[in-house]
């Protein structure tokens, strides 16, 4: 009870557009002055929330004290490893990054130290991480282990247990996720409000994650969004995945950059599927895709006119992604902290060992 | 409250694998058993429920009767207009099918008459009809416009009106649906029991039901499933919708006749996709498929073992549906009863006026 009261208060002040006061939490939430002033002063004592001046004045009486996440609470490690770069980030409480970092070197050696140093960073501005996320372009099975990730080549691939062997991560949670989904995640609370998307991420593969109703539709293994592998042209060019027209062999990075016409249409083809089948109405491009935007959203929305069923019914929405290149290790850091929003009291019992 | 508690304790017979007790209703509920009591005099009045006899002994005492939903109980009456057929079938509040006839002239006038035909053999069995749900093969808008039909040519067509014009159907609450909808819904309840899977409908159209975790997925505005219009040869065959290349054009009911094999091929690419973008594990074929299914399914699974990114992780079951061709009709009936068995209320409500 006390676990779901204090994620009740922590979610509120998440949630609040202004900085809200007691007052204002036991109002929102049902909760007693009481309760709710005990479960504050343990936000407040493990770090996690900030009294920060007067809240705005509701009537007469003595001004109430506001609250609001703490930056110096737990920070979350978000990590990419991609086809042609490394990224790690560092997310405080509040949803600020407050370290990058990138490389073009995409080993598991190399992510190992570019976390050691995002975590090094984080330290020094005396930032404690409640754990990391790796974001990875392939299928990932329950516990972290990657089972397929074609552009890597990797097979039955399990980095947690290669991060831990480096010492300065061996005590942190980490969890991996398809860098689509993390994505997904990362646009659902940064974009444009929208509860029901498909985020489509362009690198050198092509991954989809779709968000329905708020939250991710994650399939029956944990493995939708494919995209990157729905046939455009079946008798096309041969995939690393062993079929022949997998849209990743014409949107793919390389032929954005060679053909971005092409891109474009295949893309559109393989959209049009997506909207046919799923009667989304928003369709995100992230990824490598969202710089290029203006570039390819012509030919992409040509091609949806005329493949998509109810084009001239209902009006779909291709946007650009508001996070960019980053979405995916955005997504990863802010799953983290999601993560310790929803459920303070395991962070508060492990600060008190 | 007495509406929820008759919808609970009407459930529990539903649900119930031996007819229950009052006891043992009250048992499965938490109501008291005076209120269970009462609240199964009602349904029994209103003729939803049929005392039979004693129910499964459990313990010493006097042999307690065993309720059963009625067979004499509301009706529902199911409609199917499709593009070579009509069809109509009465189902009693069991799920038995009381009738079923079909016509080959695919007209309104002649949906009227044989919707008139069917409510007529059900009267003459005692029989009242709680409604009727139409199937077509389209995009359905809410209160039951079809906005297109590309196969029967209908744009903006609003059936119900049509229906009530016929003297026999002015007072029948009457409602429409997408066909493929109403035939997964149908084959969640007469099917394996897989809680998700994706339904195909195969006709002169082809259309998909999407069932994730016992819900019908209906999309943004209720146009999902629209796999027939997904495309397979990009610069392919002209299609009714204005395309090229769907899957309809290869794929259709003719062309399954024509050319199995390339129906077959064409299926497995489509289908290919469905399972890369939400990793569904079960694939039903239904309408025209499943009577051709051993036919169909050697080369709708080879195009998938190549196409499908998991395929060689996590196998798909590829099945003919348990209701054959009758699937939407059958659906749309149960879709009547499945509203009575929800909301016994509004019928006790009505039965009293």
């Amino acid at each position: 009870m006390r676990a779901h009261n204090l994620a009740l208060v922590l979610q509120t002040v998440v949630n609040s557009a202004d900085r809200p006061s007691r007052a204002a939490i036991a109002g929102a939430t049902g909760l007693t002055r009481a309760t709710v002033s005990a479960l504050v002063d343990d936000l407040i004592a493990g770090g996690l929330l900030t009294e920060q001046g007067p809240a705005p004045r509701n009537g007469a009486g003595r001004p109430a004290t506001a609250l609001a996440l703490s930056p110096d609470g737990p920070a979350g490690l978000g990590l990419e490893i991609n086809v042609d770069y490394l990224a790690a980030c560092v997310v405080d409480l509040t949803g600020a990054v407050r370290y990058h970092f990138m490389d073009r070197s995409p080993t598991l050696a190399g992510l190992g130290e570019l976390a050691a140093r995002a975590r090094a960073a984080a330290a020094e501005d005396g930032l404690a991480l409640a754990g990391a996320a790796l974001a990875v372009p392939g299928l990932v099975a329950p516990g972290g282990l990657v089972r397929v990730a074609p552009n890597l080549g990797w097979q039955d691939v399990d980095p947690i247990a290669y991060l831990r062997r480096t010492p300065a991560l061996a005590d942190l949670p980490i969890t991996v996720d398809n860098e689509a989904n993390l994505a997904a995640l990362g646009e659902l609370r940064a974009g444009d409000g929208e509860p029901t998307f498909v985020y489509v991420s362009g690198e050198v593969g092509i991954g989809a994650g779709i968000v329905i109703d708020g939250d991710l539709y994650r399939g029956g293994r944990g493995w939708s969004g494919e995209i990157g592998h729905v046939t455009v042209y079946p008798d096309g060019r041969p995939c690393r995945c062993g079929a022949n027209g997998c849209l990743e062999q014409y949107a793919g990075a390389a032929m954005v950059a060679e053909d971005p016409a092409l891109a474009a249409a295949s893309l559109g083809i393989a959209l049009s599927a997506v909207v046919n089948l799923l009667d989304l109405d928003v369709i995100v491009l992230g990824g490598g895709y969202a710089p290029l935007f203006a570039e390819l959203s012509p030919g992409i929305e040509a091609e949806m006119r005329r493949r998509v069923l109810t084009a001239g019914l209902a009006p779909v929405t291709l946007r650009p992604a508001s996070l960019g290149a980053d979405a995916a290790v955005r997504g990863a850091a802010d799953a983290v902290i999601r993560g310790v929003q929803d459920d303070p009291a395991t962070w508060l019992a492990l600060q008190a060992v």
